[in-house]
């Protein structure tokens, strides 16, 4: 675990569970272009399922490798908030990652590019003059001064808090049994595809291998549109995991999946 | 009511009912940027309910403390659009508020902060030199281009119409009946959290005081998490208004809730 | 058909089926932003419906004249993604339009301001050192990248690909039939309101002439408040074309209405 520098480039993403309705993500916003007004906000993803921190982990995970070295990342998924939890950074590959340690960071210290992560509260975070916080919305009183203070290079994430883990992450993957290898069901986007927690390394010949999802037996294609419109089929999707989808169709409603859900990816004999 | 000077800082937020499907947001800041390419916009919300003012009234009473002075807010929820309505700028602690004039911007009128209102019409815009003005979209015809000159500092706002009121609107509060302070349900979240508009300083002993609401008698908290999962609550929000809550739920669709239904917060005796 | 150069403006627009749910339009961003940090995004649309390239060409054709010269535009309804169709731009006024070739970008070849089309495959591209392209997500692996250089300036449309089509294409038209002149709706709002392809140039007349919709016959007027609230109304809205209305209501749930559905412009005798 290296303690290499971070080194800003301005650019920050938000990611979080409260939707597109209200103003809260224009707060943040707000408190972060008051503290420094040359940030550049991108908005990741703010439609995640509610008080699941795994979920933002998730699309984390699948989604920094294309956002430049010098980014800060800010995820708000946060049950927790106004109890005694405490917030957490991490850097990966000069990118920085900053949430409240629920977990949500867990699986990104599972990759080899990771320089090493801290744990701090709000003692730790004095010198950015917060003004008053509520017990309700740290995205805005804490997080958001936060990160503008790391993107403007105003403030090194290495002098907040203390570090945690001593190691690398061992990385949770699906696991075989009588059937097959087990995967979950990780996340379910707008198309109604299914994303899943099986990696494309265990899928290399995938000829050999189809996927089965309740009563279905599903094949591979490389291509959405390598099965006839409204049909079934499965790929290694654009980032790197096992999908179910429905050509130009819908699979969620199709097969009445959910998040959490159990699938198989099974070798012919 | 001083008419200090505005200074403008480049912000604009953008709030409409509007929501996000269509290209209505986008076309606002395509006009915008193509007057002022320097401009900083962030969108505030446009999921506000459809044709209620009040409602995008009472968000920004709620927001505008997060922004910094300079900041030009436009607000568009504009049932009258194309009829004879004209339209209204406000300026509270140097930031400057901009919408219909519908009633949208009447409680910024309560502020010790306020510095001052003028309405106008499409007549005191011609220094705009605006082009083909629609009957049905002025947030694009005639707001973008007016916030886009104010906040690049090229239109002054005090030289756009003719100042009203004369003096500081006298603040709506809840007001006490038989049963309690009645206060209304004034926003849902899209957590379903249900706000109202009885504020943080009438609720200084919460120990002593409860809220019901229907047939629920809901105690109040310090944070959502201070009841077991599924439980209601009830406590003062980050917005400094009384908030009703269910921990890790919707409270919404628990006590199927809508904006304008009654609450009483009830002390005990 | 002149070939006259495109000045980048640094202005990116970006519409999509994508929803705004996932992290999808904040990849793409991500992946703009590291080539070309001085980018200014602005999202169009991402509600299109899913799968239906002319959905967008409808709105990109109603906006396109609302942003300045040099903007350009990426739009991605892309059923055929990693199949063999090509990809194509288009310049209209100084303005630059990239998308799939899949006809979402047809109808802006009809347009007096065109200035020329040309189709290009991901051989044509070679210069921009793109990294993994996945089979299913363009928009990030190769629009993105091409839209930041071409942003930029580094990259000239017009070194890639080949011209087509030779000549400006003829402007599709609602036709007359036995009842009167036979519209579609294309486009049905976040209001409810139903966007025909009928132009206002065909409706110069509006006192002798009526839209019937299903059973309903609905008279024109020029503004949403020019009928009592609730009632079924007509106009030219604020994009040129006939629009289907309910005052403060929501015309698409009136009247059970869909995209595609015939409605007949019919003058008076």
């Amino acid at each position: 675990m290296t303690q290499q520098q971070f080194e800003a480039n301005g650019l920050i993403t938000l990611s979080s569970d409260f939707g597109e309705r209200d103003p809260f993500v224009g707060l943040m916003k707000g408190v972060i272009l008051g503290r420094f007004i040359e940030a550049r906000i991108i908005d990741l993803c703010h439609g995640l399922p509610k008080f699941q921190p795994q979920s933002a982990g998730f699309w984390l995970e699948r989604c920094w490798p294309y956002f430049p070295a010098g980014t800060v990342h800010l995820a708000v998924v946060d049950p927790g908030v106004g109890g005694n939890r405490a917030m957490k950074w991490l850097k990966l590959r000069g990118q920085l990652f900053v949430a409240p340690d629920n977990a949500l960071l867990d699986s990104l210290e599972t990759f080899p590019d990771w320089q090493g992560s801290q744990v701090f509260d709000l003692e730790d975070l004095q010198s950015l003059h917060l003004g008053s916080i509520s017990r309700t919305f740290h995205g805005r009183d804490v997080f958001a001064p936060l990160v503008a203070e790391l993107a403007a290079g105003r403030e090194k994430p290495e002098k907040i808090g203390r570090s945690i883990p001593a190691s690398r992450r061992e990385r949770m993957s699906p696991a075989a049994d009588s059937t097959g290898l087990r995967g979950t069901i990780r996340a379910i986007d707008d198309f109604g595809n299914l994303l899943t927690d099986i990696d494309a390394d265990v899928t290399s010949s995938t000829s050999n291998q189809f996927i089965q999802y309740k009563d279905q037996v599903i094949e591979f294609k490389e291509t959405y549109s390598a099965v006839p419109l409204g049909n079934l089929l499965t790929l290694v999707n654009s980032f790197g995991v096992v999908e179910i989808a429905v050509a130009q169709g819908n699979a969620q409603q199709r097969l009445q999946a959910s998040i959490g859900d159990p699938v198989w990816l099974i070798s012919r004999k």
